[in-house]
C-alpha cells in the first residue's frame, strides 16, 4: 500500500473501506467465459442467497453497477407495463425509486412521510386499501441522508396481507442487518458489494422471489437491466450476458468469505452497532447533536446537525478531518443542515476513537464555540 | 501473483489480459465523491476524449457496467421516443444493438449484411433514400464474431450526407484502431475500458458530440443510463450521479498511461496486427484455414473454420490449450464451425509464437488429421 500513502479511512455510505485481502483478490484477470469464473459467479451468487435466507423459492441475480442500476433493474424486470407502483419515500433513496419509475413511464405514485420519522406500516395499509389499482410497493431499508431505520418486517407483513409484490432497497444494510426471505415476504431485496459486504463498488444484485421473477417475461423495456433475461442466460449457460466487473467479483467473493470469518450477519452487525454507539456518544460529549433519535438510527451512518456557529463551515471541517485521514460525508436530510459519518466498512473501535479526536482538534482548530 | 498459478493469457475479445501496474492500481479504496476521484475522473474523461479525436465540440460519458451498458445509454440517450434507427448487421453485435432498440420499444428496422462481407455504403444510402422516417443509424465498427473491420469511416460520411445521426459501436477498436471524430461524423462512439485499453471490465463510456447530446433531455427511459442526466451532474459537480466502479476507474487511468507509453493508438495498433498477422500465418503454416480473408481482418480477434475431422472438439481443444496457459474463445458466425483465438490485451510475439506452439501439439495429440 505504500503507493498511496495518503488514502483516507473512509467513513461514507460507500464505497467503504476495504481489506487488503479484498483488494489483492483483483490481481488476476479472468476470461468471463472461462470454467474459474463460471464457478465464482455460481459461489457467489449461493453465498449471497444463503446470506438473505434464501432456499428454492429465490434466486440471487448480480447486475453491473451501482446500486440504483440493480432496484432499476429488479423494478423494471418485476413491474409490469400496465402495473402500478407504490413508492414510500422518507427520504432521498425512496425518491430515487418514484424517480426511477417515473423515467421508465410506469404507472406509480408515492406516499411521503417526514425524513426523520419511521414508514408508518398502518398509513401503507390506508394507501393500499384507499387505491387497488397499486400491484406493487417499494421501500428502503435504510434511508442513509438521515441514518434512518425502516421497520420493514412490518412493512413487507402489511403489503402482502394486502396481496401486493413488495420490492425493497436493501442496498445499505444488506449484510449487516438481518432480513430472512423465508420468513419476511419480500418479491426482491436490492443489494450492493460495497456497503455493509466490504466488497468494492461495480456490482449490485437482486434476490429475486422466482415465482415473481418467472411471471416477468417481456416486462423491462432496458436489455442491460432485464433480469428475466439474465435469470435465463444464467440457468442455462452459468455465464453472464455481457461482460461481467471480474475483478470486482474476485474482490466480493474474498469479502464475503471474511464476512462469514467474523460471524456473518451478526457478527458484522455487532461491529458497525458498536461503531456507532461509540461515535454518537462521542460526539454527543463533545457537543454535538445527532439528527436522530437512538432507537430509530441505523448502525450505518449516522447524521449530525451541523454546529449554528457561523465559524463551521462543512468544506473546511471536511479538509481538517480529511488531512488528518478521515473522509466524512456531507448533509442530505432537507430538514436541517447536517453532515455524516459513517460506521460501515473496514471500520473498528479505534478508528472511531480516531475520527472523534480529530473531531475535537478540529472544533479547536476551526475555532468553533457553539457545537449545538 | 503468485496466488493465482494458474491464471491463463486470455485470448479473447475481452475481458483481456491486463498488466501487473493496471490490477496494482486497485490496490487503493476511493471516497467517489473525494477530491481525489473527482480529479480521477477528470482526467479520465480528458484522456478518452482526445483518444477520438474530440475537442470542445465532444464529450466524454462514462457509463457503470460493460460496452452493451454504454451502447444502451448512448441509444437510449440520443434517440427521441418519436425516432426511428436503422441498425446495419453483419454479425452479432450488430443484431444486439437491434435487440436493444426492441427492448426499448423504439422504432427501428435493420439492413442485414453477409456475416463475412463489410458493410456496403451504397446499400446504406439507398436504405436511407428509401425511409425517410429513419432519423438515426448504428453500426459496429469490428464484428469480432467474425472478426470482420467495417468500413466506418464510408458509413459514417453517407449518413452524414444523408441528414441522419450516426452511432458508432467502436467497442472491440477504440484505442488501437484510429478513429477521429473532428473527421468522421459521429454523435456517438462507444467503446469499453476492458478491451484495446487493457482496463479491467467494468466501466464503458461513450463520446458523444455535445450539440446531439445537448438535444436529448427526456429521451431516455431508463435513470441508470441516462446520458442527459449524467452529463448535467458530471459538468456541475465533477461527480458520477450513482456510485463508480472507483477501482476499476482507477485501473483504467493506469492503462492510459501505459497505452500513451506504448505510443497511443498507433503504437498499439501495430502491436495487435502484428501479433494478428503472425498468428493467421503461423496457424495457415499448421493447417487452419481462416474465416476471413486478410483484407477485412480486424487485428482484434480471428475467426480459423474448425477442423472437419472428427476427431476434433471444442472443448477438448479449448481443454488442452488451457492447461498449458492459453484461453482461446468459441465461434460466434452462423454460417461456418469456427472458433477464435484473440490478439489484444497483454499479448505480444512470444505470447502468440506460445500459442501457435500449443496449437501444434494439441492437434497432434487429440490425433486431428484433416485441418482445413
Amino acid at each position: 500500500m505504500s503507493n498511496f500513502p495518503k488514502q483516507p479511512l473512509l467513513l461514507t455510505p460507500g464505497p467503504i473501506t476495504t481489506s487488503p485481502a479484498t483488494k489483492e483478490a483483483m490481481l488476476r484477470d479472468w476470461g468471463s467465459r472461462d470454467r474459474d469464473f463460471i464457478a465464482l459467479t455460481r459461489h457467489i451468487r449461493e453465498q449471497l442467497l444463503e446470506l438473505a435466507g434464501g432456499g428454492k423459492a429465490h434466486v440471487c441475480m448480480p447486475v453491473q453497477g451501482s446500486g440504483t442500476f440493480a432496484m432499476e433493474a429488479a423494478l423494471g424486470t418485476l413491474l409490469p407495463r400496465e402495473g402500478k407502483l407504490l413508492v414510500l419515500v422518507n427520504g432521498a433513496y425512496g425518491a430515487r425509486i418514484a424517480e426511477i419509475a417515473h423515467h421508465m413511464g410506469r404507472g406509480s405514485t408515492t406516499a411521503s412521510f417526514d425524513e426523520a420519522v419511521p414508514l408508518d406500516p398502518g398509513a401503507v395499509a390506508e394507501a393500499l386499501d384507499a387505491d387497488p389499482a397499486i400491484t406493487h410497493v417499494a421501500a428502503v431499508h435504510c434511508e442513509t441522508g438521515a441514518g434512518l431505520l425502516n421497520p420493514i418486517e412490518e412493512i413487507a407483513n402489511v403489503v402482502a396481507e394486502k396481496g401486493r409484490y413488495f420490492l425493497l432497497d436493501a442496498i445499505s444494510t444488506f449484510g449487516a442487518l438481518p432480513l430472512d426471505v423465508a420468513r419476511v415476504p419480500c418479491d426482491a431485496v436490492i443489494a450492493s458489494a460495497n456497503k455493509c459486504l466490504e466488497g468494492v463498488p461495480g456490482v449490485g444484485f437482486a434476490i429475486l422471489k422466482q415465482e415473481s421473477l418467472a411471471k416477468a417475461e417481456g416486462n423491462a423495456t432496458s436489455l442491460s437491466l432485464d433480469l428475466f433475461d439474465q435469470w435465463r442466460a444464467l440457468e442455462k449457460t452459468g455465464q453472464w450476458r455481457f461482460t461481467p466487473p471480474t475483478h470486482v467479483l474476485a474482490a466480493l467473493d474474498q469479502a464475503l468469505k471474511e464476512h462469514a470469518d467474523e460471524g456473518g450477519v451478526a457478527g458484522r452487525g455487532a461491529r458497525y452497532q458498536k461503531n456507532a454507539h461509540l461515535l454518537v456518544e462521542g460526539m454527543r460529549t463533545l457537543g454535538f447533536k445527532a439528527f436522530l433519535p437512538d432507537s430509530i438510527q441505523a448502525p450505518v451512518i449516522v447524521a449530525f446537525h451541523s454546529p449554528p456557529d457561523p465559524k463551521f463551515s462543512f468544506p473546511a471541517f471536511y479538509d481538517f478531518l480529511r488531512d488528518k485521514g478521515y473522509a466524512i460525508y456531507p448533509g442530505k436530510v432537507t430538514a436541517a443542515d447536517t453532515f455524516r459519518i459513517g460506521c460501515i466498512g473496514q471500520v473498528f473501535e479505534k478508528d472511531i476513537r480516531g475520527v472523534l479526536a480529530a473531531t475535537r482538534e478540529a472544533v479547536a482548530a476551526l475555532g468553533i464555540a457553539r457545537l449545538s
